[in-house]
């Protein structure tokens, strides 16, 4: 959780600063576990055109597995970056609904999330420029009737409906102090430098991401360099050894697995034109380590 | 089928009133079972883009089974509301194209349809809302050319995209009296008041949706008591008995089956965090039964 | 590849050609094989939104077979003409990102393209109407950190977001002369009249789709009736013979194979509600024969 979160000052101002220009773009993104088969995220957009039809309304992903808040927090803290600023990201993987989790509006210097309170804004929190998050309470804002089924529809959907119409964020509910946050969002540097991770995603062509992404590889180099000057990675998982860091995909031997920083940027062990999630007969949970070696 | 379909002056009101606010918001729905592995979907929005570039295209699903016309059915009727006034909402599962069955233009108090003359548009005539139905017959709002295969492409997505522009609805073709209606589209109570249904869809999470609405739910309950006061409800599904409807999926016992009345508002049998389909075994059609009992 | 390549008087003119209108309508199209599971496809049209929030961007697939270049080009090829004029098309099934394949802006008379250079835009050479293809170099139309991976989003993205916002084409790069085609685009014509070809495309219907266009088909029939006055077409394919090409899928008997020119239009081979594929045990590139017989 970021420091920022600890002064009122810093609230108001952080939501001043956004009142300016946030909201001349009007995008609002959609990220859920409801699938495409269904009607349910038509229904949200319908729901958010009916508050305001003058937004572009975007997906980012609703193949999130059923309940898997880490895979939302990951997939959501992968994309938001890349949104004009002003952004209103809505994201509802949400096994709780109907229950006691409270419902967030967050916002970072750039952008808003709609979501549940339950880990699934973790990587918003981690932000630097992460600001504040409130708890949704200002029921004039939902559908009239809230079902205890379906939050996207009667809850999250028009609360970025109105978000986007211009209302002040204040009027959404009170600040929140302690929103949930998920462990294992990012890899541990032991003191020895070695980097303990582990496979957070497998995308559709099989590429293991980790949690391990620039800033602890850097950490772990620096500790590493610190206790005997070792500085060359050899990446462990699932019984292989990748030796070294890449930068192209190209640049590996076809068949041969190699290892890079992804566009996120997080490490992502890949075969090239295969599946290294096939070869290693791996899936998401599995460790991964970062040990430093004297290049020789 | 409504009984507001049945004087002419109706519809000329009907028309009438819609003309109104009904096409300021220019929202343009679509449903089929196209799938979006081809390129299908898109070439529908390219002609409606093509005819008018000032609307937002809200794709409502393309998963329906292939030529499954009642579960096209169940998820229109269950989006088509939360659109805003004045959405012209396509619908397209059609095993009949280019053999004899018409093309339809639809109309409730606040929504368009559009779509084959084959039951598709069943909860469409059910609505207390619903004015009109109407033949396509004006081939100036079709592509130059239809084909026999594509009517998604050459008569629906044109028609949307004139009627979103403002053409009056009367242009289209003449009115029809008795469009292709499914059975089976809600459950049917016996004197005693015990409810007979089905169910009709199952979503991506395994959830059992039934064609028991609350209405029909009132019904049973109403005769039931009348019977005798009976009026807590058993549900009997494949081999399995829910005492009570309760509100919550939290309300549930983890393991063990659920029933409430979801956001349609249709009887839906769950298990929570897991699949009721998968645990009784139960597809789509398989029967359901509300029996009522005296609370003891 | 077009004559219209050769002179460059042509492509000067081309350019002022399109300069005109065809940005008026501001659509864009996304294809490609990243799937819907992930966030690659938001974070492209995030980026464009970042650029240009006044475009419609509408995607023609994301399902094309990982690495499958020629899907690509076929679903591309099908859809393109039916957008507005003046649409930009953005096409990333791209094995070689971060190798050396170059990157592409291409132009007929009233579209935008662009993707890599590997084949995947050999049906907008194959147009007709189309005029001219550049290099992409200008990398102040890139994202200003490109990596080696994802060049949908931090090229091509981009650099569709700026071509909508009216910047000029030959600014983005000089004229390349032979971009990468891929064989076997259409089918080819004995000196006999018999015609070759093979599956290039199996939807989700399980309809066979070749690559005989109407054109090959002409010319097939016109050697044949030259050798001899016969014009009767059989097709062979996976050991069936379809006697004749009809024009409706109702027109054919169920559970009997047909052939028809599709709305592509392609020679199709189809099973009236069932699978022409699962029924043949036929996938992509698999062959098809077309003889001419004399009527009888």
């Amino acid at each position: 959780m970021s420091d920022e979160l600890t002064g009122p000052e810093h609230y108001e101002e952080g939501g001043a600063e956004i009142e300016g220009d946030m909201r001349s773009r009007g995008v609002i993104t959609l990220l859920s576990d409801f699938g495409r088969d269904d009607h349910y995220v038509a229904v949200m957009k319908g729901v958010i055109l009916e508050i305001n039809s003058d937004v572009h309304i975007v997906d980012v992903t609703h193949s999130v597995s059923p309940y898997d808040i880490m895979g939302g927090a990951v997939l959501l803290g992968a994309a938001y970056r890349f949104f004009p600023k002003g952004t209103i990201h809505v994201a509802v993987v949400d096994p709780g609904v109907g229950g006691e989790r409270q419902a967030l509006l967050a916002a970072t210097e750039n952008y808003f999330f709609v979501g549940p309170d339950n880990g699934l804004l973790s990587y918003v929190f981690e932000d630097p420029a992460f600001l504040w998050v409130r708890e949704l309470q200002t029921v004039e804002f939902f559908l009239q009737k809230v079902s205890s089924t379906f939050h996207g529809r009667d809850v999250f959907a028009p609360v970025a409906g109105y978000l986007s119409t211009g209302e002040s964020p204040d009027k959404f509910g009170p600040l929140l102090l302690e929103p949930v946050t998920l462990d294992s969002v990012r890899g541990r540097v032991e003191q020895s430098g070695t980097i303990f991770g582990e496979v957070i995603f497998v995308d559709s062509f099989g590429n293991l991401i980790t949690n391990i992404d620039t800033s602890v590889f850097w950490e772990g180099e620096t500790k590493s360099e610190e206790d005997g000057g070792r500085n060359f990675p050899v990446i462990e998982i699932g019984g292989a050894s990748i030796r070294g860091i890449g930068e192209f995909y190209q640049e590996a031997t076809p068949g041969k697995l190699g290892a890079h920083f992804n566009s996120w940027p997080l490490l992502e062990i890949f075969l090239p034109q295969g599946s290294a999630s096939e070869k290693l007969g791996l899936e998401k949970g599995a460790p991964v380590k970062i040990k430093f070696e004297s290049e020789s």
